[in-house]
């Protein structure tokens, strides 16, 4: 019995469920793509203008709403209110008892400029970076007419300057207008929301704009604040990035009311961090956390003003997951304070689908879906229907597990109706989506097992772990974004928990059959200093030797000190050699290639990155070694079980293998043949509450499989390429 | 004019400085070598006797003197003189509050006996290895019946026992028992000598041997005092070996000596170091710089005792450059003191040869090469040709740098004899080592620069640097062994520097043209938070900003600190991705492959394991990069320029590349073709002051040159296999 036969009362398969960008000049189109995606939401863009001939169309209409910018007259009217960030020069070596380090040298001119408004020598610090010592601020100045600063300095010692700069323009209208090559844009100043004016203007300002679009259904935050940290060079280059980032959340406004609530003096160097901006891979600081925490409360009540407005004005408020989304931390308690009605973010794959699903505290979750509609992919030669199609299927198995509510594309429409095949791809996709949401929506599917992964941020970074630029690849960074990305589609409940979990409730662990700790040494995302912490690994092994699974990929509690770089080396059996034990023999080189782990792999498997110099202690069984360099191990330790992995990229069949070391680490063997598929490409997904299962094909060309049941029976299935099929339970 | 047309005054080249194995049972053997290599001194070795018929042969007779061993009537007299080892028992975790630690598990039980006769509580150490604290003695005792040491324990904290082991079976005694398979071997004991009545006995015993010795000209020690660092595991295979440990240089006797000099408590673990054993590769602490010290100048001083016995019996001294030799430090200062005559070791490569040619304060240096006459290479099918060539013309670059005085070989004679190749291939050797040593003994060779390697051990470990086992192969360090490799055999002035010696001599930097940092980062050859001293630092900064030039290998200056994983980045402008700047846009990764350093590169240059993560900042520029990450790069300071190299294993072609890359760090591009071929395989050295010089294919192939002077003359030169061609200056 598959779905055409299934009663799905009062669902309607056709209609609904999918936002589409529209502007003044596509408006038959936006109505032929109303109805043959059945779309029943329209929305404007960054660049694009809601057509008033749409007014009254049979379907939602967004408004995007830019919080921040979009006003230059009110930001030049009060330039101290404008929006600022922290940024640190690079590194400059004295090369005599006077440097001069000029801040604009490698930052693209016209987006940010030094604030000297409030007092340099409070606000700014100049490090001796060969010492560590912040340099007196008696022995530098600022220069303003050539934004330079002078340093009496110690020759051959390292200095950098950390400064606060106003954003003059704001990065993401500056990336839209590079990309797009919009011509004589003025450049949109982004305007800082918490200081006292802007605030006051703020919540006016978005009262007018409502009652000025009184046909707007929902606002579409974009987004609330504080923008995600993004700087280009002087070629317009993208110089630095990161999507979590906070530099770009302060001003001295804020700063002060911090360090009130902290009850401790604020320094730049606690969002400089040496350079590193706190980015993701850095085991947080105390002070970060407690900037973070202030940031979040602050941010959700200041939101919450402006969702009230929105409510009052009797419009729905929704926010986008993106750009200026700072301090609102989806994840974190303070959220569903905020009381939005809905958020939409950007589907880049199964991680960032998950991003959005698993928010709680909203009433519906929007996915845009890629390609957006800019002329980097739909351009003569182009093939947008290949990305919309590796972006459906990488992200519907994450919707499998956690579906959004509705799906919706970006950018100009213009552009894609002149590729018919998208268009009709597109409606494809739409009718799956509704009807798997249809299918599934409300129910919790089938989980084989509890895994939760364990690092430095826990829930707050939940499926963002590795992140960088949101979904973008990094070399460094895929081989355990794999792990994540197979984990957002894969029969398991998944948390995120964090050192801090622990200790302040150790028996967390125990509701876990499989903790996972993934990533190189010293980062948050093994935890680095964390694990000389004796209740860290106490817990740690009191759990995996009462029978936990524990999953190390990488460099898992890597960290030097006490004679290991891995101090989870007893438990996993796996040490790094880093030149201090060369004078130890190892002789545990013979690979096991008949463990279960390995037992359906099919020619060399995928490290990505991989690991050099790992070996192996007696009585760890060696799985995988390459070079006298250990790649796969498993071992016993208690009850428990470990296993080690160097690194995992993405792929059908290292997810087959990662399924197996799961199971495997928790002694669940024999669960293996529960909904599933003995061809590695194709998934099974059960919702035995809807009394439901599908079979999905992940890949482009027809598959055949067979089919397990919960109970362990099984069946033949044949599937088109990225069919998916349900089945009655 | 070649060498045959030279005056080589009363120089006898078919005579001298070669020494020979001999036995009881290859005496007309023996006297037929004597002839045909030019041998001129006889000796006995582990397992051989010397032959009474040959007490009147025209050579030396060297006699190896075992100080430690080959007495355990004595040894058994006294067990508390038996010379005592520390060793670290593996992590142990415990599972409950108690834990019970097997000392013998995993060593050989015949070789080491836990030493309860002194005070455990005192000289043993049980520590948490999770919080890095001391067990109090109370908590933990140790149960002689079953050898284990029972410890009350936080459960899930690991565990380790440092403790005192006597050593029942000399480690080279059973190395050599178990590689010929001896049977029924007596296990000889090591003794200790620096303890009060084993010494009074040994002086004794050596003055005895002497005088039942008539016939034996040099006394060969094998070696004095303490064994380097070597165990074995329950199966007689190498568990643990550190050519530089000094383990097993320990006794209650000596260590309360040394806490009266040091004027602090001692503690096992200066020894133990978290079971690192103070390996080469650990910055090296305090207390552990103390006790070698301290150790050099007590060895020195009964050694010295030893050598005037020697001498008061008319004989002559020698050492063993190995086995017993910890403490003697034939670089360091105290060893002058000895006195001795000579010194032997064994020659496994350039960087061995220089190991002992460079060494200073005794009258003539020996050569020991391979193969050793053992049945691993002299059997049916072996190809002891192949190995003594190898040896041989890897040495040899080294000997026409810095030459040792003497060659010889050991082992078995009736085993060498048995294969013809070999027996003439040795003698064109013999003749070609006296040919060489009379062209250059006692002249300086022409150098082109004056260059240093900077490490944590400086001269103490010159041309040891990265060795754990001699000169054995391992995978983490041929990569770094390769440039110590390449510098035993080129034109370069070559010394070995610390980090102290530029604290207490900055001006020592003023002597070198171009400084070399090679290794992993964290490890001693790099210098871990060495670079944290701002006076460090500084001084090689400005010594690069003043025209000196800088080679870093591998992590040069890494260390996590201030922003920076490479200390030096601003002067290399290569930086290690570490995850902590993946928010960092890396836009240089244009290669410029016409650049001086690579000039003559063809094919793909081999940097071994080279380095992952490595980037270059803007400014610097790249020479090779792979898949995103640098492995070669050249940048500009000051005056100065440095080179960036991610690895660099020893070969004709690297070393090509290194020479460029130095004499390009120091500006001295233009002196490239003095004394120099263009044929990589083949090089040229120049004895002015002897006006000689000579071109030298360094392969088992003839080969073709173009030979150019230092005037920059130039003339083509024709090479058969290994030949080595002598000309006048």
């Amino acid at each position: 019995m598959d779905l055409k036969e299934m009663d799905l009362k009062e669902m309607d398969l056709k209609k609904g469920r999918v936002t589409i960008p529209t502007d003044v000049d596509v408006i038959p189109e936006t109505l032929s793509l109303i109805e043959s995606w059945g779309a029943d939401a329209v929305r404007d863009c960054d660049g694009t203008d809601f057509p008033p001939e749409l007014k009254d169309v049979d379907a939602k209409i967004y408004a995007t709403y830019y919080t921040t910018r979009k006003d230059n007259a009110w930001a030049l009217a009060h330039p101290e209110e404008i929006q600022q960030m922290y940024v640190m020069t690079p590194f400059y070596t004295a090369e005599s008892a006077e440097l001069t380090v000029p801040l604009m040298k490698g930052l693209y001119k016209d987006m940010l400029t030094p604030n000297d408004r409030d007092d340099v020598a409070r606000w700014w610090e100049v490090v001796d970076r060969t010492t560590g010592e912040v340099v007196p601020c008696a022995r530098w100045r600022y220069e303003p007419g050539t934004k330079t600063v002078r340093i009496g300095a110690e020759p051959f010692h390292d200095y950098t300057v950390s400064f606060l700069a106003y954003i003059m323009w704001d990065p993401v209208h500056m990336y839209n207008a590079v990309t797009n090559d919009w011509k004589d844009v003025e450049h949109q100043i982004t305007f800082d929301v918490r200081q006292p004016k802007t605030r006051a203007y703020t919540m006016e300002r978005l009262r007018r704009f409502i009652r000025e679009h009184p046909y707007v259904d929902v606002l579409r935050f974009t987004t609330f604040f504080h923008q995600f940290t993004l700087i280009f060079d002087e070629q317009a280059r993208e110089k630095y990035v990161d999507w979590y980032g906070y530099s770009a959340s302060v001003s001295p406004y804020i700063l002060e009311r911090f360090e009130r609530e902290a009850g401790y003096p604020f320094r730049p160097e606690y969002i400089i961090d040496q350079g590193y901006y706190n980015g993701q891979y850095r085991v947080p600081s105390k002070e970060y956390r407690d900037f973070q925490a202030f940031q979040r409360r602050e941010v959700a009540k200041l939101a919450r003003e402006m969702v009230d407005i929105t409510h009052e004005e009797g419009k729905e408020a929704m926010m986008f997951l993106g750009d200026h989304w700072i301090g609102t931390e989806p994840f974190m308690d303070e959220f569903a304070g905020i009381g939005l009605d809905a958020v939409v973010g950007s589907v880049g794959n199964g991680s960032t689908l998950r991003l959005l699903s698993d928010i709680k505290g909203v009433k519906y979750i929007e996915g845009r879906f890629l390609p957006y509609f800019f002329p980097d992919t739909f351009h003569e030669g182009g093939d947008p229907v290949k990305e919309a199609k590796v972006n459906w299927v990488t992200a519907r198995r994450a919707i499998l597990r956690s579906p959004i509510d509705r799906i919706g594309y970006g950018g100009y429409l213009k552009l894609a109706v002149q590729f018919p095949d998208f268009v009709e791809y597109v409606e494809s996709v739409c009718d799956e989506f509704r009807q798997l949401y249809a299918n599934i929506k409300g129910t919790t599917p089938y989980c084989a097992k509890k895994v939760a992964v364990l690092n430095c941020w826990g829930k707050m970074r939940a499926w963002g772990a590795h992140m960088v630029h949101h979904a973008l690849y990094q070399k460094q960074n895929y081989s355990y974004a794999g792990i994540i990305e197979y984990l957002s589609g894969a029969p398991f409940d998944v948390r995120f928990i964090s050192f801090e979990d622990i200790l302040e409730d150790p028996e967390i662990l125990d509701e876990i059959d499989v903790l996972l700790n993934i990533g190189d040494g010293d980062t948050a995302h093994t935890g680095g200093v964390w694990w000389e912490d004796p209740r860290i690994t106490s817990a740690v092994k009191a759990f995996i030797h009462k029978g936990g699974g524990f999953i190390g990929v990488g460099e898992p509690s890597g960290h030097q000190a006490q004679g290991r770089y891995i101090q989870l080396a007893n438990v996993l059996g796996v040490e790094k050699e880093t030149g201090f034990t060369l004078g130890y023999d190892k002789y545990n080189w013979d690979c096991h290639s008949e463990h279960f782990i390995l037992q359906e792999q099919k020619g060399e498997i995928d490290f990505g990155e991989g690991k050099k110099n790992m070996y192996a202690f007696e009585g760890t069984t060696v799985l995988v070694q390459r070079e006298r360099e250990v790649q796969l191990a498993a071992r016993e330790f208690g009850a428990g079980r470990s296993v080690y992995i160097s690194g995992l990229p993405y792929s059908f069949a290292n997810s087959r293998l990662l399924y197996r070391a799961i199971l495997w680490s928790c002694h669940a063997e024999d669960e293996l043949r529960r909904w599933f598929s003995t061809n590695e490409n194709v998934e099974v997904h059960a919702y035995p509450a809807n009394h439901k299962f599908c079979v999905v094909n992940n890949t482009y060309e027809p598959q055949e499989t067979r089919v397990y049941r919960g109970d362990g029976s099984s069946f033949g299935q044949k599937l088109g390429a990225n069919e998916i099929v349900w089945h009655a339970l």
